[in-house]
């Protein structure tokens, strides 16, 4: 990977120091410049390699980050945040070397409003301690990229996951952001209103910045209220085409289904193996509906004719939290199960994007992709967004075979952009998918995001050789 | 109002003459200078004055919007867009004069694509007319903001109105945007997939901008099911605050209720007088639910249940469409309505928006303001979304009462504001609520705004005196 090795060739050695030492005399252990501490901190769960930070910072306040970032801006240094480590596009690489802020001690809840369903937290906060939280108020936060990433982060990538189709993305259950900006500013995006019309929408421009734009301190996010009843099950289908079909018509038929997620048969054969389940080996929909008990009895029941009409089924359903908490630990294990059908490899995890009309063609091209490029490549969708991953399991000793995944994953973006979609409906750009970006927003797209970039960090110290390279175009 | 005096003082006669002359050769009758087209398309539906521009031109196509926009940028001559002009701050005012873009003409539907739920159309299409285009199809675009509104301006404008509480606002609803901005340059800003993590967030930073970063010339729309069934009535209630109990009672019970309007005492007596409608002088929501047969039914009887516990009720509730279609037609006369009051007067219609556990204090408190004003004003909100309008019926050749409506709308704002609120949900900034956005934003978030305003318009064309000034500060 060649990504922002010129940067790195560039760094300051001296200005770097300069740095570290203010830090170090200021906040004392809170620095940390050990080797194992630095390359956990550039560690990604990608394949991309690993760009070890200088120095990693603990800030503990709004006002510790401002000092870092100007003391980062006064010295020309980059400033790389850092979550919960989940992200799968290189976000926390450190390319140009520079100062890695990990937000892990601001993990406060700073206020939970019941009656105005949101509430306001620190960024290092992770989804699951979030909920935790939550638990006697009746609310829950329901986006759920897989991972136990941190809302920082997840607010960082845009992240979604398995409920954006009834629940949406990040994009949509943000309500506000405190940050710091490139000059040590603190802006807060928006006040607590659900609606705004109050000039520029800044909530969204930092909402998949990847800490290129500002270093995000506190979040304001929208709260639902926990279902009185939840239904789910799995229903396998004779084909992807088959599922798809069914997806489709459930959407338009309006059922408000809350996750619909597709297993193609390698995947089921892998979650079989791994979960010690017997479905059968077929592309398989996991579906869970919430709403009240009549309600989900409904859709379950609608779902259910819709699957047959397409070949699909038998699909039992059940609204038994623990069946199906067995589920959906099945899905969510699909990850690791991969690693029964090659194991000793590592996974490159991939994400595309799609209109849903073209989710069929664009799953079974890219199952014949992977036949012909010989590869172990187990694919699960988010389908109601059109949504899904493919991981390629790979032998990284084999440099051919690392070769052969990275021109198939050039090829499946280009294959989702050719069907006017998205070369990442959730991982985000990072480094992995800059080269994308272009193709995906034309020149004149990327120059508007690189004015953007060169207007709030001139500098070019937030993130360096993620996103974009404003030096070019 | 001295709104933009100042720029209109400064603009430059001779460039503005060279780029009516260049339009009027190439394109003819579809430039139009005459005093009342100018004044027309100056016009506002507020009590802001008239600020003309010094011509209008109807382009017929994208390739015409970018040469107009360059023409206008090389001789440095405002750009004004205009949609239908039922926009509300003064958005489609000339204060330095410049050139209308009346999109009128390009008000095609690009395509329909039903699978997809979604379509592309022509920013001069009205809301009614894309709805017209849809009625075969199953499907219906949701965002309803009370005027025939274009799509264009609506997006503008990041309008939504009395069905966002469930489908959400234009910023859900814009997949993608496809727009010439200030250096003549075409951006499409998303493909179609429903979700993407591809970079900054190009759709929402032009949803909201009103005009004043570029021209919106192509829009991709979420589409939703026409529900299976509808039910819906209005539901009286003691007071103001009984009525947002039951509201917020209703949102945490998470019934997706699509409509839930509330109208103070005032409003109620205008819509009976002028609808000849028999309900009690008192506040009422006016409420719909979407769903199946049996979930609509399931909706209202919750909250018949709710309204009783908040001493509210009876709730009386329909699925047949004549009835409920009497009801909407009374709630969307509300305007027409209040003239009904004090007839020969004209409408300040403004609006604010707060975390809905405050809504109740501000309308009440917003009740004894106009009362120790001596002001008629009735109010009706988007009560879902914490979102309230008033209109102040005023004697326009009474400069005190005017100037005492101003002050009046001033308390309003900062009032909200104080509620942690923004001062517009759905109107927007304009010209009328400049003053407010600093107070909303605080410094660097307006300076964040300015910097984006430079970055993509240095030469301050697009829209010139609206949102923002980016000369100051």
């Amino acid at each position: 990977m060649a990504v922002g090795a010129k940067a790195g060739q560039e760094r300051d050695r001296d200005a770097v120091a300069r740095v570290l030492e203010h830090l170090r005399a200021r906040f004392g252990e809170r620095l940390q410049t050990g080797h194992a501490v630095r390359e956990q901190h550039g560690h990604t769960t990608t394949y991309i390699p690993t760009q070890a930070p200088d120095g990693v910072f603990f800030p503990e306040s709004i006002a510790e980050v401002q000092e870092a970032v100007r003391l980062c801006a006064e010295h020309r240094v980059p400033v790389i945040p850092f979550g919960a480590g989940s992200s799968l596009e290189g976000h926390v690489n450190a390319p140009a070397g520079g100062l890695c802020l990990d937000m892990g001690r601001m993990n406060r809840v700073l206020a939970v409003r019941q009656e105005d369903l949101d509430c306001t937290v620190e960024p290092g906060i992770t989804r699951e301690e979030l909920n935790h939280h939550l638990r006697d108020t009746g609310l829950f936060f329901p986006i759920d990229p897989g991972a136990n990433a941190s809302l920082g982060g997840m607010a960082a990538t845009r992240a979604s996951g398995t409920n954006a189709v009834r629940y949406g993305t990040m994009r949509e259950n943000v309500l506000s952001l405190t940050a710091v900006m490139a000059d040590g500013r603190v802006v807060r995006t928006a006040r607590r209103a659900r609606k705004s019309s109050a000039g520029y929408d800044l909530t969204r421009l930092l909402v998949g910045s990847e800490g290129t734009l500002g270093v995000i301190c506190e979040l304001t996010l929208r709260l639902h209220g926990i279902p009185q009843a939840i239904s789910g099950g799995i229903c396998p289908f004779p084909s992807v085409e088959a599922a798809c079909q069914a997806v489709i018509a459930t959407i338009q038929m309006g059922i408000p289904v809350a996750r619909m997620e597709l297993v193609n048969a390698l995947g089921m054969q892998a979650i079989n193996r791994y979960s010690g389940l017997g479905y059968p080996d077929s592309p398989c929909l996991f579906l869970e509906f919430h709403g009240t008990e009549a309600s989900v009895a409904e859709q379950a029941e609608m779902f259910g004719e819709i699957a047959e009409e397409f070949s699909g089924g038998p699909f039992n359903w059940a609204r038994e939290a623990e069946a199906r908490q067995r589920l959906w630990k099945a899905r969510h294990d699909f990850y690791w199960a991969g690693f029964t059908l090659r194991p000793g490899t590592k996974g490159l995890a991939t994400d595309v994007c799609v209109p849903i009309s073209r989710l069929a063609e664009c799953i079974v091209e890219t199952e014949a992709d992977i036949a012909e490029t010989g590869l172990v490549a187990p694919i699960v969708g988010h389908v109601g967004d059109g949504n899904f991953h493919v991981t390629v399991l790979m032998d990284m000793d084999d440099s051919e075979e690392v070769a052969r995944a990275e021109r198939f994953v050039g090829r499946l973006n280009r294959r989702a952009l050719a069907m006017e979609g998205t070369c990442t409906g959730e991982h985000g750009i990072g480094q992995g998918k800059m080269r994308y970006l272009e193709e995906e927003h034309g020149t004149a797209g990327v120059d508007m995001m690189r004015a953007i970039k060169k207007a709030l960090d001139p500098l070019n110290i937030m993130n360096p050789g993620k996103i974009i390279d404003p030096a070019s175009g």
